[in-house]
Order: C-alpha cells, then sequence, then structure tokens
C-alpha cells in the first residue's frame, strides 16, 4: 500500500475552486449563502495527545447522500452539484450516484431548484444544467437508452456560464431568469 | 496521548439523534428535505492499500463554518442548529461561535430562516428559539450583558416542542406559524 500526503488538485479541482471562489464573493457582497458541504467521513479511532488537538487516526471515506452545495439566494432554496470531464463529446452519466438524483428530485418536490453545473474541462466551457433535463437523461438512461449525454444535448438544454475574474463562474443570473420563469422554458423559447 | 475509539454517545447525542430522527421522517413521507452536514475535516494523509478502501491516517477537526442543519420546506430555505445544555437555569452563550450567529443573520438576510433548537436535558424539554431571539441575546452579551440566556427568557420567546415517538421532535408546526406571519410576533400575542 501507499502512503500519501493528500493532493488537492486532481480531477475536478478547478471547477471546484472556481464554484467555491465565486460563493465566496456571492457572500461577501450579500448576494447568496451558499456554501459547500463538508465530505462525509467516517471516524473510526481518534487520538488525544496532552495538550493539542484531537487527531483522527483511521477513518473512511463515505458517500455522500446529498449533492456537494446548497444554501439560500433571494429566499429561494438552491441545490447544485459541479462535475467536470474531460470528455470532448459526451457527459457519462455515471459521474452522478442514484441517491444524489434522488435527493435533487425531492430537493424539487419541495419547491427548491436543484441543478447541476458541468465542465468540459478539455473545451474550458461550463454549462448550468437544470435538475428536469438531468432527470430525463437519467431516465432514457434507466429505460435501457444511452449512459451520457451529448455534448449537443448540453449545450441545447444547459445555460452557458460565462468565465470571468470576480466572480470567476456567475452563475447567479441563470437562477434569476428561471425563478421569473418557474417552468423551464428554453426549448419552447427557441 | 490515549488513543480511543469514536464513543458516538456523549454531550448532544441524545437531541442530535431525535433531529436526525425526526428529519428522516420528514424525508421519507415527503415533508421536508433535511440533512445534517457532515463534520468537517482537514485530511493531511491517505493510504491507498491495494484491493481495498482509501484509509485516512490523519485528520484535524476543523470548526464549521455554519450551522448543522439546513435544507427546505414548503420552497422555504431552512437553517438551524442543535443544542443542549446539562445546566437548569440558562444556556450559554458560548455553545455558539461568532461566525455561526454571523452565518445565522446572512441567511436571514437572505430571506432564509435561521433558528435554533435548544434542549435543556436534565428538564428534557426542548425549545425552538427564532434567529432573531438569538442575535438580541447575544447582542446583549456583546455589550457588556449577561453570558447566557435565562431559562424563564427561552421559555418565553422560545416555541416549546413536544416529543412524541413518530417523529419524535415534531418542529414543522411551529415553522408554519412563522410562515404564516413572517415578523416574530410571540411576544406581542402575549
Ligand atoms: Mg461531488
Ligand atoms: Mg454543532
Amino acid at each position: 500500500s501507499k502512503i500519501k500526503p493528500v493532493s488537492y488538485g486532481k480531477r475536478g479541482m478547478t471547477l471546484e475552486e472556481d464554484v467555491n471562489d465565486t460563493n465566496n464573493y456571492y457572500l461577501s457582497r450579500g448576494l447568496a449563502v451558499i456554501h459547500k458541504k463538508p465530505t462525509p467521513v467516517q471516524i473510526v479511532q481518534v487520538d488525544y495527545p496532552k495538550r493539542s488537538a484531537a487527531v483522527i487516526k483511521e477513518a473512511y471515506f463515505k458517500q455522500a447522500s446529498t449533492t456537494d452545495y446548497n444554501g439560500v439566494y433571494k429566499s429561494h432554496y438552491i441545490d447544485f452539484e459541479a462535475k467536470e470531464t474531460k470528455n470532448k463529446t459526451s457527459f457519462p452519466l455515471q459521474n452522478f450516484h442514484l441517491h444524489q438524483i434522488n435527493h435533487m428530485k425531492q430537493v424539487m418536490e419541495q419547491g427548491g431548484l436543484a441543478f447541476v453545473i458541468i465542465r468540459f474541462s478539455t473545451k474550458e466551457e461550463t454549462y448550468l444544467v437544470h435538475g428536469h433535463s438531468i432527470f430525463k437523461w437519467w431516465n432514457r438512461m434507466e429505460c435501457g437508452g444511452r449512459k451520457s449525454v451529448t455534448y449537443e444535448e448540453i449545450t441545447k438544454e444547459g445555460y452557458f456560464i460565462k468565465t470571468g475574474l470576480t466572480p470567476r463562474l456567475h452563475y447567479l443570473p441563470i437562477i434569476d431568469q428561471w425563478l421569473l420563469q418557474p417552468v423551464l422554458q428554453k426549448e419552447s423559447e427557441e
């Protein structure tokens, strides 16, 4: 077995950094209160040294039962997952777990807003995709259809998020559009 | 230093169990989607054994930057902390960190609902206390006043939560009252 120091900065890091940075900006400006949830860990053994901080000596990663981000924006409950892929032509649905999909459905049924921020990292393009679209594609897979979403589908149903300096991923304007027209109407508009 | 297996069930456990149990009940009935956030941990070293799960070998507890629970109820963003005290006559405000108070303020400013569930464990009494009351008492302390809230103050401004079997701590009816009359009016009603 190999013992490694934790290296942040692998798969998915850049998008997560951009989202966290954007949320910090929103928080500091009073625009929204959205936080990333801590990584769920099952703690097995803790060492309590005298006169210093407790050290966790044995713990395991647990599967998250919800999505990574949630919070409040203009009184609305917001809930989302951020996912990155190196694929150029499609986004694999195996990036989600069934319980994350179920959680997003529960959120929508309770009147919250669930969505996913998807980045095609090689193309450097980021899209905000409504939960309804994700459920549709998930359903298609469960009915024997393709196990991924094509790049074209995501560009058609998703909303392109411009990358900038401050904030890096200004996604709230897309939410504003949705709040004004609660039922997703992008397709019918076109 | 002493190495100990993690013992759940110390200080504060019973209230947390009751709240988690209640939230599971709400989730299963489609009444609300409220989850406890994972304990924040700073991971330093991970062992990747061949053919078995990654083991966290060194990690430290981090201070939470938000409250423990949040979610969505009837489209509303809900955010709260659950705290237990063995004191009989007062609840010490040192149970909160400044950043938790600030987080609750940010939530309220964004139109969310922030509150605290406080249990006097020796009396076996549990109260739901609106963020406004907590801010008022926190402010009093910061202006040189008492560092705790008296039991009488909590019974006067808080809402008694009946304990039952299923769910154990049915707190949503109190939220319903608040949603019908957004400005806290308990005092003026009396
Ligand atoms: Mg994730
Ligand atoms: Mg806590």
